[in-house]
């Protein structure tokens, strides 16, 4: 792994604000340097998750996360930082959730679950009935009204282990949680239980957003999330005794929407401050864990960017904001109210990258861009070998920027290694521990290498 | 992320012979299908790391780890299965090691420290000597006899984080551990503490081999090492008052060798049985944790390499070898024994494959190979490339293969993604939960699909 190091005190006494080419590895190895020896991200990752936590968009600890990240931003002494307030929705998760198989009167297996966000409650007594397991709408079809009506379904499709990109065993399962209860109350189901969406086999039950769609709310039935373990049990004790009843109660519940911002920080281009880089993650996360990997990893990364901008005396040419997305999690409202802002401020938007798939080490990023723009990216690759970031192709970018698409701009999303994302997604153990400080300012510093190519050098 | 994905149950029930290159992709796919979703390493890792644990040449653990081993590879059915004698080193950590900083008579604070491997106790009582701290063997000469004799040496040159591959952070620090003690000496120290090789801040400690190079008997001085939150307190309070005393005490010992054994397993060639394949990892560990990642990862995932071959019906043309060997960590009288071997028996070992760089996500291999042989890998690259595997560099490939190097043969290393293997090497913390079985599996699936394409295609 052979690569040139240039020793940082020679470097950080030069400012290099030449376009010539040659300054590019000298400039990136200037980024990785400094986020490795003196990087932010890590220690701004400590406090977003140990000492504010879990912060489901409409809590306290969102509210929390906000003012934090401003305070922070403007300590950085940015050229301008502000919150974009934005409706989002507010669920509860509640005091209680339980559920046992009960394999004969009075004789019950606890197994762990958890309430899917935006679920209903059951009664407060909790809801007793017979299971009926399926691996799919398909299957659920095929049973019929007849054989579902009054029954607890319970989707058991399992994430295929065998595909290398495990994001893309999780877009093959997901349907199960998003839109299970919803299609089980169709044929008269009385509750939903949904294997985790998770590659492991442990106790850890992964909540994430469910829908009704246009189910009239007599109608809608309560979802939970169960874990890989307790699917396997749940399936495996009914082979045995196709009768078995499950029990569970949750108390989660719906408010009306509550005020919340995105967070944005902004450095001014120096030469055509009217065309804009955006880079973000989101400030929201589940309420299980501390939302470290998801997607504090990502908040902290993008702060970072700017922040060696800064640190490293780079001028930027285009501005260059910071944006904290509040509530993709559970309805993307702060994705969609920047883009409508933007739009309405007339801000033409070149480029915008969102770090949303963990804390890992990178491996490049997936961009939705012009084919001549994706051509001048990848001649780019060299520059990033010997940080042995080779992974750029076309693709999706993130849930957040998706919005601010045009025709001819180009987003991103940062594509870490994705093997122990879905260990922790969503669940109670994605927490700071699970975060390794080196992969962490890896990331920070790949995202900062694409911003700067992006700024200094352009994309037509 | 694309990629074809062939339906696991249509693979399996065919074989593919044919040596067209068509029939590449669909190998791989099977490789890496059986691997990630029938795999056996991380149980059998389980096995080595929680019933055996630990396994440092010359115990009895090493001894237990030898039977399971040959067990394992004997149930899988190869074409034999056997055991080669070798004399190794036998040392022992003994009953206690302890150290604390003398801040001030009887005000004491205790460091967590552990015995190198290979060093001498110190006096039953312990040894107090006031600390002297060196970042190199260069400030060593610089302060000379008369600054050293009768003080302990304390080496606190920190691993480089500014590097991308730890490797090269390793490389550069761990003169200190290997040599420390000897240099030291000879300027009349009486002991030696040296900073962990880790890149994090922590408070394990992390042994390793050191050598008293030609250094008499009589001459030879304690070495141990100390955890880096323990290595900044001493570095910080040596700055407050240079006078600062450490404490030391263990009772380590060196015995005479014994015997122990390489694990051999052999799948014989149909076309040119007399051309060898070695895939091998050693099966020795250090003593503080289970070596789950040194090197139990390289053991698992190289017995693995053969159960595929075998599980899918692939018929080697070379003869291919799992060569699991004894005492990498503190002699390498296991590699060393095997090329003596095989030099003997006038074995023509025309490609031998090393696992020993932790159980994390695959990113390709480092060749030591001639200039042709290599080209012809490099140009197997796209078949890799679904699978993120990017990595083909000349360089290093693994310490017990090193001798079976000849000027037309190809040695290699497989390289997993380097970022968190210092947090764990040597240390208790390298146990079995600190292994993803994922990144696990996608390593034994490389390391197949390489040996793959050398059996069946050769590298001339």
């Amino acid at each position: 792994m052979k690569y040139i190091f240039f020793p940082l005190l020679l470097l950080s006494s030069l400012v290099f604000s030449q376009e010539s080419p040659d300054t590019i590895p000298l400039e990136f190895r200037r980024i990785y340097t400094e986020a490795l020896t003196n990087g932010k991200a890590y220690p701004w990752l400590s406090h977003l998750s140990n000492q504010i936590g879990g912060r489901l968009s409409g809590s306290l600890n969102a509210e929390r996360a906000v003012n934090w990240a401003k305070e922070v931003l403007e300590e950085e002494d940015l050229d301008s930082v502000w919150l974009e307030p934005v409706m989002v929705p507010k669920w509860v998760r509640g005091t209680f959730e339980y559920a046992h198989i009960e394999s004969s009167p009075g004789n019950t297996i606890p197994v762990p679950i958890c309430a899917l966000g935006g679920s209903v409650a059951t009664p407060a007594a909790g809801l007793q009935a017979q299971i009926i397991e399926v691996t799919s709408f398909e299957d659920l079809k095929k049973i019929g009204k007849e054989g579902v009506e009054g029954k607890i379904v319970f989707y058991n499709r399992p994430m295929q282990a065998e595909l290398i990109s495990t994001f893309d065993a999780y877009s093959g399962c997901v349907d199960q949680r998003y839109s299970g209860a919803e299609e089980a109350a169709s044929y008269g189901a009385v509750g939903v239980i949904v294997r985790s969406m998770n590659l492991r086999l442990d106790d850890y039950p992964h909540t994430g957003s469910m829908s009704y769609g246009k189910l009239p709310t007599r109608k809608r039935i309560p979802a939970a999330a169960i874990s890989t373990n307790g699917a396997e049990l749940l399936s495996s004790m009914l082979k045995l005794n196709p009768k078995l009843e499950l029990y569970f109660k949750q108390n989660c519940s719906n408010y009306p929407d509550v005020k919340s911002y995105n967070v944005i920080g902004e450095l001014r281009g120096t030469e055509t401050p009217d065309e804009f880089i955006v880079v973000g993650g989101h400030l929201d996360s589940w309420d299980l864990g501390d939302g470290a990997h998801d997607d504090g990893a990502g908040v902290v990364q993008s702060m970072e960017v700017l922040r060696l901008y800064k640190r490293l005396n780079i001028q930027p040419k285009k501005s260059i904001r910071v944006v904290l997305f509040m509530n993709e999690e559970n309805g993307l409202r702060g994705g969609n109210a920047y883009a409508e802002g933007a739009q309405k401020r007339g801000e033409k938007h070149i480029f915008a990258l969102e770090s949303d798939a963990g804390g890992f080490t990178p491996r490049g990023f997936s961009f939705q861009a012009p084919d001549k723009a994706f051509q001048k990216i990848v001649s780019w690759e060299p520059y990033f070998k010997p940080y042995l970031i080779h992974y750029f192709e076309q693709g999706g970018s993130g849930a957040d920027v998706r919005p601010l698409k045009t025709k001819d701009n180009v987003l991103a999303g940062l594509r870490p290694d994705s093997q122990r994302y879905f260990d922790y997604h969503h669940a109670a153990n994605d927490t700071f521990d699970a975060v390794n400080a080196r992969e962490l300012a890896l990331g920070a510093a790949t995202m900062t290498a694409l911003v700067y190519m992006v700024d200094q050098y352009g994309l037509d």
